[in-house]
């Protein structure tokens, strides 16, 4: 340990920021940086200033006053910027202008941060590369979890244990959607639409509803948690869109709600294979379990760590504030000079070139209760077939209820909870099942989500 | 952003760790660093090597094997040591050789790592001067809370926020009585002398149930989270010892849990004097709060961001292997080089010199619900007189429920939950029953927590 004198530092000079990207997390960025200026410079060590911004279009009335920020007509040309020291890339896709200005950043020497998941699942490992070479940071802690320093938390505050499971909810607009149909009885459809039209869901949902924005963020979790390359492409997902209010009112009369959950954990595999296991999936929650009570457009990310054990992150999953909070953490953290030396190398917690190519783990051997759900035409010996092919592919039935009546377009709900069972046994069983004339349509069928 | 090179970082020499200290936590440590090893290195960018050690008792068994690390008999002697870059203490108590061990520590340029809530609650603002002179860091994640990175997360992960407020669970032994009386209708005592036996509780638990131990973690939290000076003193602590299992039943019946609380919030009082509030006391939770569902003995804490909202930590709040995790955290922090410019001032976010020292809010303007718990002799117009000083005292009655029958040694319970108001008031209402010989003992007023 070196005494290192103050008058010595060179961190007084103001932090300044390019920020490109101003739909409504980028104006949350600069009415965050405007109205808490003081406290941030005195938690910083020195004051951040935005210097110069860009967005695609310049005349929009966005609510703030612009004047006083240098403005660029191409963003990916802020990097070069004289005046700029930190990039914050807000402009979201995983390619196009927002790859470019980061690599411009990277390439110019200068920090980057961004909120783009997308970007992150699919080009971070090339990035961080690139960063750890010229030995600047890349940061992305609003990309995961809103406004919830759950990066940080894994990267440094778990730093000491070996993970063995993360799992959580990871998407705003689908636990919205999720806890709104639970809570009104109402259908995934009418939902959605009220979820589009309070600003929950997007125009296009598809990268939520389908998991896929859920799934961009396990990767990168996934990756700091097991020291694995970002897979992205592996992770298996399923969305939401095809759970009915029947679904929800079942799982709630069993003691369980639904929640769309990422997991991961790394996994060996039958065959003592090392492997990584990602899903996206709904899943039902049992009651008693942390996720439980995470209701609306919030996230929570449980950590399980050697030592630690269950480490439990909650907060906003999205919103302009929250997202806000976190791309300015990780400027303070830059500002506060964690962004030179070994630092620089730590975006995934060890240098790129460290993490392991881990391959994914399959999944059938992995021991759980499922809850399926099939719709069926009501008529006789329905039941017969169906617990014939449960028993000839031996999946133990724990519970079964068939609803008395026809409710969903003609065709009767029949609900079975499985005992603890390999997941291949129930595609095995569904396998049995596949083209029978009895079932009006694909079984539907989620995970208990273990404790 | 200066370029660094690999090649000139000094980061690859092991850092060298002094640990003082051998109870549970100490040796949690130890198996942590041992079991692992590699992945801590490979996070850390070296290895984490201990070199010496030191406790009271050199002989006892602790089932692990210090042969390979150096014994001290004194441990402030630790700090001197010409092969310890960092010293970890793990003694506990305020003063005595923690205290002289942490400030050889700092004299001796070395960075600190401790548990010691007593002893940075009483002494924290001088050992983070003194090492801010020094240049070297002081470290204190495993004091609060176990370990949940909250200091890190309100430190970091919430830099960018005002905070309004921080709310929170933080003594894993009274969430654990208070739960288990909730779950088996037990009484207090009875309760605690299980907690005794399975190593929940301490021989003496003053500390713990008297609410002193969540008072020392909550006065660092509020430093933190409002820049404020440690004011441990100015603390409003009550403890648990005289909650029954009557008031657990009927806070059940209202839709409340019972919680020992601590929270803390800027409060500029009625003549809009700025003021620091902070109080640990028990208070009933309602059901839909998210403190509401943390049982057993876990800690959580809420962190309210102007811009980030609500961020919930939570996890266990004690224990060998998550205190061991908080601790080893701290030591990859410093080995990655966290510890090192403006890195070395922020153990409570800002240099201690930037510290306002906060007077402390008074509380009689405070609104609230509160639960008012009288136990009354048995005999007409006792229900009169306590209405009528409520009333005299203004203070409006939402539910008011007395047990038919004498439970409590032949007095009878009379339970009020007020509608908001003025501690004030309560208090007043409280001096105008005072001496009256309808009350057999002294009332027990909770307030509700507020959403």
């Amino acid at each position: 340990m070196v005494e290192t004198t103050q008058a010595a530092s060179p961190a007084k000079q103001p932090l300044r920021i390019a920020l490109a990207g101003l739909g409504t997390v980028g104006v949350g960025v600069i009415k965050l940086i405007e109205a808490n200026a003081g406290l941030i410079a005195r938690r910083a060590g020195r004051p951040i200033m935005i210097t110069a911004v860009s967005a695609r279009s310049r005349g929009r009335d966005r609510g703030i006053d612009l004047a006083s920020y240098a403005w660029e007509d191409d963003m990916t040309a802020l990097a070069a910027r004289p005046d700029v020291d930190v990039v914050v890339e807000l402009v979201g896709g995983s390619d196009g202008p927002a790859l470019v200005l980061a690599r411009n950043a990277i390439a110019q020497g200068k920090a980057l941060i961004t909120a783009n998941k997308a970007m992150i699942a699919h080009h971070g490992m090339a990035l961080a590369q690139a960063a750890e070479q010229k030995g600047v940071a890349i940061r992305f802690e609003a990309a995961v979890a809103g406004g919830i320093p759950v990066i940080k938390g894994l990267r440094e505050g778990a730093a000491a244990n070996r993970v063995e499971r993360i799992f959580g909810i990871l998407n705003g607009t689908c636990n919205y959607i999720l806890s709104t149909m639970e809570d009104t009885g109402r259908d995934f459809a009418e939902v959605l639409a009220e979820a589009q039209a309070k600003g929950y869901a997007e125009a296009d949902p598809t990268f939520d509803i389908e998991g896929i924005d859920a799934a961009h963020k396990l990767s990168i979790l996934s990756a700091i948690a097991f020291g694995a390359k970002i897979d992205f492409a592996s992770v298996d997902t399923q969305g939401i869109s095809r759970i009915l209010a029947a679904d929800i009112a079942q799982a709630d009369a069993l003691g369980y709600c639904i929640r769309l959950i990422g997991t991961a954990e790394a996994d060996a595999g039958p065959d003592g294979t090392p492997g990584l296991f990602q899903r996206v999936a709904p899943h039902l929650v049992p009651v008693d379990n942390l996720l439980a009570h995470v209701d609306g457009p919030t996230n929570a990310v449980v950590v399980e760590g050697n030592f630690s054990g269950r480490l439990l992150f909650q907060g906003a999953g999205a919103g302009d504030g929250p997202t806000a909070s976190a791309v300015v953490a990780d400027i303070i953290d830059i500002a506060r000079g964690m962004d030179t030396g070994f630092e620089a190398d730590m975006a995934f917690s060890i240098p790129v070139d460290g993490l392991e190519a881990m391959a994914p783990a399959p999944s059938g051997h992995r021991i759980g209760r499922s809850y399926i759900r099939f719709l069926v035409a009501d008529r006789p010996g329905v039941l017969a077939e169906i617990t014939a092919a449960m028993r000839d592919a031996g999946v133990s039935i724990e519970s079964l209820i068939q609803k008395g009546q026809a409710t969903q377009g003609g065709a009767v709900l029949v609900a079975i909870v499985t005992h603890e069972v390999a997941e291949a046994a129930v595609t095995e069983a569904l396998r049995l099942l596949d083209g029978s004339p009895s079932l009006v349509a694909q079984p539907l069928v989620m995970q208990i989500l273990g404790n």
